[in-house]
C-alpha cells in the first residue's frame, strides 16, 4: 500500500531504541519531551503559501530525522506503525 | 441529493473496518485518537487565499482518504452516514 | 421588511424537520452537534480580502445549505425565525 | 457635541422595544444573545487594511442596523445612551 | 520633560468628571466597563505596517478623545498623571 | 564584554528611583504595573518583516525609555543588571 | 554524526556555570527565569516567509548566546547534551 501525505505532512517510521544508539543518539524510554529518531518513508507536496506556491519540503524520503512526537497522530500500515506529522514537527535531519 | 461542499470542505464516507484490513491499515475502534479510513464522495472549490483566488484541492472524488476525525461533523444523507471535513484535517491519500 | 447582511453574512430561514425528511436529510432533534438545513434568504456582499476587494459569496439566494448552527445568531423578523450566520458556518449546498 | 468615532467604528442610538415591534423585529428583553436595533448616528473612516488604505464603511448615518451589543461600550452623550461598536458587530442593514 | 511615545501609542491626560460634565459626557465613577474622556498631549510615529511604512495617526496633540480605561498604563509625569494607550483603545473623538 | 540583541530586542539598564525623580517620573516601588524608566544600552538589528526586510528601530543607544518590565528578562553582565526587551514593550522615549 | 536542524532552528551547547563565569555573565542555577549562555553548534536554513524565500539566519556557527531555555528541547548527542531552540528564543550574541 502507497500512502501520499497531504501538505507539509511527511510519514515517518520510528527508529527503534537499540537502532538509535548506533547512530549516536541516546533517546531513554523515560524522557517524554525527548525528540524521537526516525526514518522519513513518504513526504507531501509541501506547505501551501499565501502566494498559493507550495513551500519546497526540506526532508526527503530516506532521511534519518528527529522530531517532536506529540504533534503527530500513529498510523499502522501493513502491520507497522508509523507516524504523520507536521514538517513543523520535525526539528533536525542527522547523518 | 448532490450535496457541493463549501471553501476547502470534503465530504468523506467512512470506510468500515473490514473494508480497511483489506486495505492494509488496522483501526482498532479502541483507538481514539487514531486516523481513520474513508472513501471521498465530493470535494469543495477550494480554499480562499487572501489574493482571493482559491487553492487548488488536493485531493478528487474517488480517493480513499486517512483523516482526523475529531475536525469533521456528521451528517445523514439519503440513509448514510457521512462526514464533512476540512482538506487540512486529511492527512494523506492511500492507494 | 428587508434585511442585508454585512460581509459574508448570510440570512437563512431554517428548514422544519418534515421538510428536511423529504429532502434526504434526517437530522434528529437531539444530535446537538449535527448541522442543519436552512434555505438561504438573503447574502452579504462578501467578506473583505486584505486588498480590499471582497470575496464572491459562495452562496445565493434561495440555496439550500446544510450548516453548523452554533455560529449564528437568532432573529425574528415578521413574526418569523432567521438565523444570521458567516458563510464559514455554512459546510455545504445541497440540491 | 460632535462625536468622531475612529477606525471602523460605528456610534449606534438602539431602538426601543415600541419602535422595533414597528420595524417588525420583535426582540424579548429576556433574550439575551439576540442582536439588537438600533439607527446609526456617526460612523468611522474604516478599517485601515495591510496596504495602508482604509476599507470602505458598509453602514452609513441613518441606517437602521440590527447589531450585536456584546462588542459594544455604552457611552452617555448630552443625557442620551448611545453604544461605540466595530463594524464587524453590526450584523445587518434593515429597511 | 518631554515624552515621545512609540508605534501607534498615545499619551493622555484624563479629564476630571467636573470638565467632562461641561462637555456633555456624563461618566459616573461607578461605571467601570465605560470609556472615559481625556486630552492627547503626545502621538506616536502610527503603527508600523507590514509593508515597513507607518500607518497616519488618528489623532493629534491638543483633541480630546473617549478611550477604554483598561488598555494603557498610568505613568506619573512632573507629578501630573497621564496614559499611556495604543491608539486602537482610543474609541472617538470628540468636539 | 559586548552584547548585540537579536531581531527587535533591546539591552536597558534600569534607572534608579533616585536618577528617575530627577528626570520627573516618580514610580513608587509599590507600583507594579507602572512602566519603568531605563536607558537604552544595545539594539537589536529590528524586527523582520515578511518581506524580509527588517524595519528600523525606534530607539537608539543613550536613549531614556519608559518601558512595560513584564516582558523582559533579566540578565547580569559584568556584575550589573540588565533587562532584555522587544522593542513592543517600550512605551515611549523621554527626554 | 553531523545534525542539521530545519528551519530556523539552532543547535546550541549549553556553557558550564565556570565557562559562563569567564565570560562575565553569572547565571546561578536558582534562577529558573534567567536566559542562559550557550554555544551554537548548528544552523538551520532559516525560517521561510510568506514569499516562500527564507530568512538569512541571525546566529552562526561557533557564536556564543543569550537564550532563553524554556523554548527548546534536549536531545543527547554522542554522549553530549545539547538543546534545539528556535532563532526566536535566542535573546542575543554576546563577545
Amino acid at each position: 500500500m502507497k500512502i501520499e501525505p497531504l501538505e507539509d505532512r511527511v510519514v515517518v517510521e520510528p527508529l527503534e531504541a537499540e537502532e538509535v544508539t548506533k547512530g549516536g543518539i541516546v533517546l531513554p524510554d523515560t524522557a517524554k519531551e525527548r525528540p524521537q529518531e526516525g526514518k522519513v518513508v513518504a513526504v507531501g507536496p509541501g506547505k501551501m503559501l499565501e502566494t498559493g506556491e507550495r513551500a519546497k519540503p526540506a526532508v526527503k524520503k530516506g532521511d534519518t530525522v528527529v522530531y517532536a512526537k506529540y504533534g503527530g497522530m500513529e498510523i499502522e500500515v501493513d502491520g507497522k506503525e508509523y507516524l504523520i506529522l507536521r514538517e513543523s514537527d520535525i526539528l533536525a535531519v542527522v547523518e
